[in-house]
């Protein structure tokens, strides 16, 4: 397999960035292995990414990525989070809590000034951005600190709209991904394509080079996505098993069972449509619920319930992130496993 | 690229039976260019099968393949399809039509004892199933006529099952793929995968060689295919351009259009979930309608107003079956499709 020039790395092989289940361990494992490792930032605060980078930087010197998230904070919705909280009374009731507890849950902060400030002054070799890009202005300033910028298109009209506005790279996000899809130009799911549809496509219709992702699960799926015409290959799912992995034990069984041949894309731990293994929640309230409050509101009401849940064990209300590919997730270290989708021994 | 001896063909190549947009001569131009061409049972009479087999072998002494459908032929249900009928009440008067001409559409007949005598009768070379496999004793027919057996499997579990009623072949049927989904052990459309998902899993589960099938459009996809461990690719949305398919103006057109890249499954043409360009039928009472008779008995409602439309050139009330790739669409003689399909000039 050959790697580009412009991804200066040894093999075509991009770790997808996984908020929530991974940290810079997996990054620095990937990077060690050849492959472009990813730090996601959207759930970190800036003190939290600067350490994360510092180990990074201390275990490699090899390009990594940090991914941050470019959706726009919603307005809140009083009304729309109470319904949608009371649609769990029942569930606390069950597990014994307090529904005045569900006021938090896992903050998602979309890429500001601040942030801005912060890639200048680390000037990481690889941004990339899901959900669209931010505005033109902050942009320039990731372009300013000599970052190749990389953003996720779920459609051939949103690959167009980014090269418009100068990525370096687009990564081709199929239905068959897990966890969140990048979809920012419509919110309808019926205009997300199967990757072996969107990629071809993409790669028609703009010129900057097209990274394949959704459903690449070994050797075999990243010589598909080369075929059909992509540069390189970005992996997610595959790793969750990995030692380096933050994946939580619940997650990790679930992954490793029959029902992890069953996903569903669903909004309702987030607000937006994300892939994962069909468990409770999904099937009782969704998988996609129209009066879920939009991204992120939505999570603070099964927060607590997860966090109650995962303590006894059991899966109910977490979400279960995974692509429609599992049949490549293994419990090697992610240096072996990004040798092994590049068909090294 | 290689074909593997039991498909007898000379190129990796099948021709996906599309019923309603195509007869014998894009099966024979297929079979003459050197992949399986495919002639769509389902809507047409024993002897219009008898007429077709026969100015197919008129013209090729190549393989071709018989597809049919296995559905079960669902019990009458007056209620539900009065209600049906009912929701179309405003565009028969829009149209200036009679609500009772609503009785007919075209039917789609299951696999039964008649054909296969039929089959035992004609000894085609190949026989393909669609929804399922007809019942033992009926299959038992079939092989014994001398048929190697494909049918569709859009799950792993589907694949399973397949390969344990003994059919030669199964075709990976992805989530791209334009038409009816096969579909036939869930109804959960969640459990429907993207092709380059569903063929590697498929692969791995079974012994029996399989055809990928979603998306392929060009010979990249091909290749894609093939890399995934498929032993052939199966091309349907590609040939709809061909002069020798008879898919209709409206369908053409649209085919041609940038609308080509907005499809969605839908049932409210036929009852079951099929893969279409978005029109208005679709928007208006779907794409998914919980209320739809059940296959094939949904179709009589929008018949008397598909044709009234199509005679205006509109095409709101026509099933625009079509995949997620219409970019290998090409107005050129399915012969040479089906070659440049292969890689060959």
């Amino acid at each position: 397999m050959n790697t580009p020039d412009w991804l200066a790395t040894e093999l075509p092989i991009l770790q997808a960035p996984m908020a929530g289940v991974q940290g810079s361990a997996l990054a620095i494992a990937v990077c060690q292995g050849g492959g472009l490792g990813a730090l996601p930032c959207a759930m970190l605060s800036g003190e939290e990414i600067r350490e994360e980078v510092a180990r990074i930087r201390a275990q490699t010197d090899r390009p990594f990525n940090l991914n941050f998230f470019a959706h726009a904070v919603p307005a809140p919705d009083p009304e729309r989070e109470a319904a949608w909280r009371a649609r769990f009374a029942a569930y606390y009731e069950e597990f014994g809590l307090d529904p005045a507890s569900a006021t938090g849950g896992p903050a998602r902060r979309p890429f500001d000034a601040e942030i801005a400030a912060l890639v200048r002054a680390l000037r990481p070799p690889v941004v990339s951005f899901h959900f669209g890009l931010p505005a033109d202005d902050l942009l320039a300033e990731v372009r300013s600190a000599g970052a190749r910028i990389l953003a996720s298109a779920t459609t051939v009209a949103e690959a167009l709209w980014l090269e418009a506005r100068g990525v370096d790279a687009i990564i081709a996000q199929g239905i068959e991904a897990g966890g969140h899809r990048g979809l920012f130009l419509s919110e309808d799911l019926d205009t997300q394509l199967g990757t072996l549809a969107l990629v071809p496509q993409v790669v028609q219709a703009v010129r900057v080079p097209v990274i394949a992702a959704g459903g690449i699960a070994d050797a075999r799926g990243v010589h598909a996505a080369l075929a059909l015409g992509a540069a390189a290959a970005q992996v997610g799912t595959a790793y969750l098993l990995c030692p380096e992995a933050t994946t939580r034990a619940v997650h990790r069984a679930a992954l490793k069972s029959e029902r992890a041949r069953h996903t569903a894309l669903t909004n309702v731990f987030s607000g937006r449509p994300a892939r994962g293994i069909v468990n409770r929640l999904m099937t009782e309230l969704g998988p996609m619920a129209a009066d879920a409050p939009r991204f992120p509101l939505a999570t603070a009401a099964s927060a607590p319930l997860r966090a109650k849940a995962e303590s006894l064990g059991v899966d109910d209300f977490s979400p279960l992130w995974a692509g429609q590919n599992t049949s490549g997730c293994r419990e090697v270290p992610a240096a072996d496993l990004t040798r092994a989708l590049a068909g090294l021994a």
